[in-house]
């Protein structure tokens, strides 16, 4: 059953073993994910950690390097997995994809196109929500990016529930009666049409922009298309140094990822009204 | 089967039937969201909706009221579905519901702890994210505010994934290897300890606080706990009011909702250096 | 002497006396800002407070309400008379005012054109950030404003520093080498030639603008004009509630106000590749 | 008179010649400050530029260097000053800067004491603010940061409205009746009776801190002395990129410099209500 492998590999695992992906963490707050094998070594800052020294230990224990420098071993959650994948583009990051997740009301079972996968940072928080019942079209124009996502998407378990296609947005999706289509791309319009007639009547579209320009014109070919109650955020996220007696908040932060804009699919002729811009 | 029943309730039902919730939009973008009954009659601010006429129909789908003022017919998303909750108390946003989820790396099958659960909007989140296999058991020490909680789940679909409890962090929880620990409590230091003996190792804490003191005696407890990799953060909305020609950014916004904390167990004794604080 | 007049309706009088605006500061932190007369009467939330009560008292003295409820008489500051004027329009937020003056550097002595004056509020803080020798030419296209504008400039005692004048933007300013010009205006690229005409080498340009789309004519205008050093910038501020043991920053904020776009005349001839665009 | 001799040095010289302080802009964005002297060159990434060729050229013109790329001459603003200044402390920026000034009202001819004056960045913006018939008193208890800071004052050519001092906060100020008292000091508490007693009744002080920690500290410092009207802030700011077609949020930004505290001298004995804290 697919389900059980799944879970032993990703949650319930007491114990590390060979082809576990573990989370590192040193005393300076420095992380590492690395896929542990039999007889590895991974160098890090503070040395050499020999992989069977892992295998077997615990969630939460620590070993030490050959120079005596101690790393607890965790097990990397969704967050970690989406900031450490293999990049040859930008990411979406995990304070966008979580909202984009309860926003769009993704849930286990549902059947979900993503438009513009890139390295599949989002790829896995949304095969992770659909699991274990449900599937993501993970769709981009180019094939390097198709391989490097999918790559990524298989070392953390969830290739059962992905589907890579070569193709681009104005092409249209193979697929119809989807719950959600997420887009991200440069240019977000030329997906619309294609998003309409793929999504079943209710569902739900997102799409993340950096640029106002590309948000103005794509809420403006929803509309036209009818899509409703359209929305457009953007979330920021400020790391906070909380430390006894010198709480503040952290001298830099990322300063934009991107607008998000949200929809639903209606049944109606074009914009009639209900579209909210 | 369970799940059966709960994707027909929630996710994959294309006409709307009676005991389904559906969220409504009129053309100025108000939305009310109401459980469907035969014979219902739902009184909005431009006139009645007779449910017989919603009965049958589709999502996306347009009804009139009896002054003739159509409204769209939506299915709730989650993020609806939280902020449409009956509410006894302050709730958890989409916003931070979203990225605590995808932080503490919840998904189907696991178990999770929410210490404070109030109205249940984030459990409604958590159930959501940790179905069709895994179970939320929801603490608070008000009976009221469990009733209203349990309420809201399970109108929403998900009382399967809900366990409720009548109790205080303080003493203690009654699972052991839990995957997560949700904290929304005035005091979440006093919940630190038992967490520590809930979780399995590796497991993940997160504390939602509104003020900077409570964070950071919430950040000292957890670091002579035991835990490590202690982060806090804060998120920020705001919403764009995107406009062909006048786009900008709405002139209000939620100043605050909380600081969020994260932190993971290890096997350790106390602070011993890892905690990042 | 015009300075010494100012110097005393303003900075330094120790006392009050009629004619004098004082902001008056209850325990509930709620303010007023009205003009002492004698035997005038003023009617609070809690009550009616009498002039002859507040003439010859000094600053940061107690006065009484007839219901024996305490006000505390300060002195407005430029801030507050920004945030007191009659108001017709929106106006300039004083987080906004300040950083111009010392972005443009504005200093005692200079000659200023603001176009698009409104209610005056800049007007204000231009005059006195010019004050005892220089001088602010107040441009706005309707009579209207411009009374209420050199009504509120009058009440604070800076009618010395302002010209008033008809007109729009696109018509030309009657000055010339001045060192600053402020431009609030719908259209701002409207004023953006003449605003390089009446400019002197060297000098600076500013604009606000609330949405995206605004900004991108302007800058555009700006360095086809052959302004240089373009930037733009939005300023956001946040109110901190701090409170013994409970500190947090407030639940509500201002979203959005404007954008500021900053730019200095180069002597060149359009977009020589010095703009930043 | 002094003051014409500041204006010709600062404000509305039209030529440049030995001993002013100029910004050079270079196409991609880069500037410098340099005093120009007889026979100087300085050199940039884009190669040496001669002073001589920039002695008698109007502001806004362009210079070419050796290698003949070109520099616009622009005449440093305030705030350029205060971003140029020779640090040996962490500055006080324009942002937070220019919204103190307006907040606590300062204006022309008004007597300041700022107390921890740093590298003096801040101090240039106060004696702008104050000049050209009032006063500076920069205290701080390190005299190698008094030397730096009157170097920056006087090559700004502001030294005659600074008077330097040596000396902390808790020793008290030899002033009375100030009009305004800028703190910027690790514990600003200490400060706060010293400014009680040198402020004039209505006065006002600001304090700016990074911590919410000493934010706590000094408003209840603050209340318990007598001070009133206490309003704690954050301001962030933002940059834009401004382009056509492609306008967006720059990618990275401050995430905070500190938190601004002000209030107001009241004649009163200690908290009694109106403090607001």
């Amino acid at each position: 059953m697919k389900t059980g492998g799944l879970l032993f590999n990703l949650a319930v695992a007491m114990q590390v073993k060979p082809g576990d992906y573990v989370l590192l963490l040193s005393k300076d707050q420095k992380t590492y994910m690395i896929k542990v094998t039999e007889d590895g070594t991974f160098g890090t800052h503070m040395g050499n950690l020999e992989h069977n020294e892992m295998i077997g230990r615990g969630y939460g224990e620590v070993v030490n390097t050959h120079m005596g420098k101690p790393f607890v071993i965790l097990e990397p959650t969704i967050s970690d997995r989406m900031m450490k994948v293999r990049r040859k583009t930008q990411i979406i990051y995990p304070k966008d994809a979580g909202f984009i997740v309860l926003k769009t009301g993704i849930r286990p079972g549902m059947r979900i196109i993503e438009c513009g996968s890139g390295s599949g940072a989002f790829t896995i928080a949304l095969a992770n929500a659909v699991s274990p019942n449900g599937k993501v079209f993970a769709y981009d124009r180019r094939e390097d990016f198709l391989e490097i996502c999918g790559k990524n998407v298989e070392e953390n378990g969830l290739a059962d529930y992905v589907e890579f296609k070569v193709g681009v947005a104005g092409g249209g999706f193979e697929e119809t009666d989807v719950d959600v289509v997420m887009l991200d791309l440069p240019s977000p319009w030329d997906g619309v049409h294609a998003s309409y007639d793929a999504l079943r009547g209710g569902g739900r579209i997102a799409s993340l922009s950096p640029t106002y320009n590309q948000v103005e014109k794509t809420v403006v070919s929803m509309a036209e298309e009818g899509f409703v109650y359209i929305e457009t955020v953007e979330l920021l996220i400020r790391r906070i140094m909380a430390r006894p007696g010198k709480t503040r908040p952290a001298d830099r932060m990322i300063g934009h990822t991107g607008f998000l804009t949200f929809a639903r699919k209606a049944m109606i002729k074009g914009d009639e009204g209900f579209s909210g811009i």
